[in-house]
């Protein structure tokens, strides 16, 4: 039966959060289709991975055989965390947009899994995962407003888990979350609402193809 | 007496890292400068400022009379950061790419200390305030080179940092970092050297163009 990964990363819980609540309804359509699979869930927000360290980092460059124990420890901690994404079919991740780019806890996690010589390099062990990525945000920076330039979530992981991972990447992108909360913003109240209900049957949709091109 | 405020977020010692050494060298120049000045140092590898929270967050947005002891003790946390970056008189940033971008120590604190009202919004706090940032990369990801759709520090920061805080920042990128320490990059060895060596100089060019600013 197939597994689904479902990595969660907003500090807020599902009832504040869009892109949790969103990826929550993808969870639900996919467990429908598959009551028999895996949901692997990680809540990067509540148990975030540590940050980076020489030794962790260091260990991926070196034979085994001269690791220091604390380069043994680290590197078991990343191939944890890395053998947890190779034996998943399909990979959702709830990505908010906090201050133009991703939450630091997303990064701790890609820091861990991009490993030189087994997830990224000449032969990437999740090369062509099936991976959807729910870029919520408070604004819109879509193509042509005027905030574009400062898009760092979709930019980047399509860099990173595309072109780094080899991941096959898409988005779903329920925008102007902030629109509800803020004066100034009653106007895009419409166009939030709007984006909302999109970003929700998408979840839908791609959770069936996804299920059934798994299943295939 | 100026202050300097100077932040490193590598992982790895100075004589490993060129973004550690690079700012060294800027801070040796300026101090010979300024010798009664004060430079605040902050490694943010060693000692990392927390993850941002839902309370940290929320307390910026909502009024003090409100908080809840979470809200108060997260508020508190990132104004005694902010308080830093506003005392100071010049801002210094080892920024190393991970994985194409910034680490996530530097992002914990960029999302510390954004704070709408106070350091983003109509007027902020530290708008104007001289940065440099020290951008070390493995490789090269300059316009042209195959890799540049890839660069997440210099775009990101000039985006968040310049568009976001108002600072007007200015980078020194040290590159190809890996050409000595891989066998594929043996080629680009003597490009290495000379982006180090002049970085360097940049260091203590722009040391010295900041100390003179700040002290007219």
């Amino acid at each position: 039966m197939p597994t689904l990964l479902h990595l969660d990363s907003s500090v807020f819980p599902a009832e504040r959060s869009a892109s949790r609540a969103v990826a929550e309804t993808f969870v639900k359509t996919w467990r429908e289709l598959h009551p028999g699979g895996d949901v692997r869930y990680r809540d990067l927000a509540a148990d975030p991975v540590p940050h980076i360290t020489a030794a962790a980092y260091t260990a991926g460059l070196t034979p085994a055989t001269e690791h220091t124990p604390a380069q043994a420890a680290g590197l078991a901690a990343r191939l944890a965390l890395i053998e947890e994404l190779e034996q998943a079919d399909a990979l959702l991740i709830g990505a908010p947009m906090y201050n133009y780019t991703i939450p630091s806890t997303l990064k701790t996690w890609l820091d861990s899994v991009i490993l030189p010589g087994r997830t990224s390099g000449e032969s990437r062990s999740a090369d062509g995962l099936p991976t959807v990525v729910i870029a919520s945000r408070g604004g819109s920076y879509a193509p042509g407003t005027p905030r574009h330039g400062f898009e760092f979530v979709q930019n980047y992981l399509r860099a990173v888990l595309g072109g780094g991972l080899g991941l096959e990447v898409e988005f779903i992108v329920p925008e102007l979350t902030m629109a509800p909360k803020m004066a100034a913003m009653a106007d895009l109240i419409p166009l939030y609402e709007r984006s909302r209900e999109r970003a929700f049957e998408e979840a839908v949709s791609r959770a069936k193809a996804l299920a059934e091109r798994v299943a295939a």
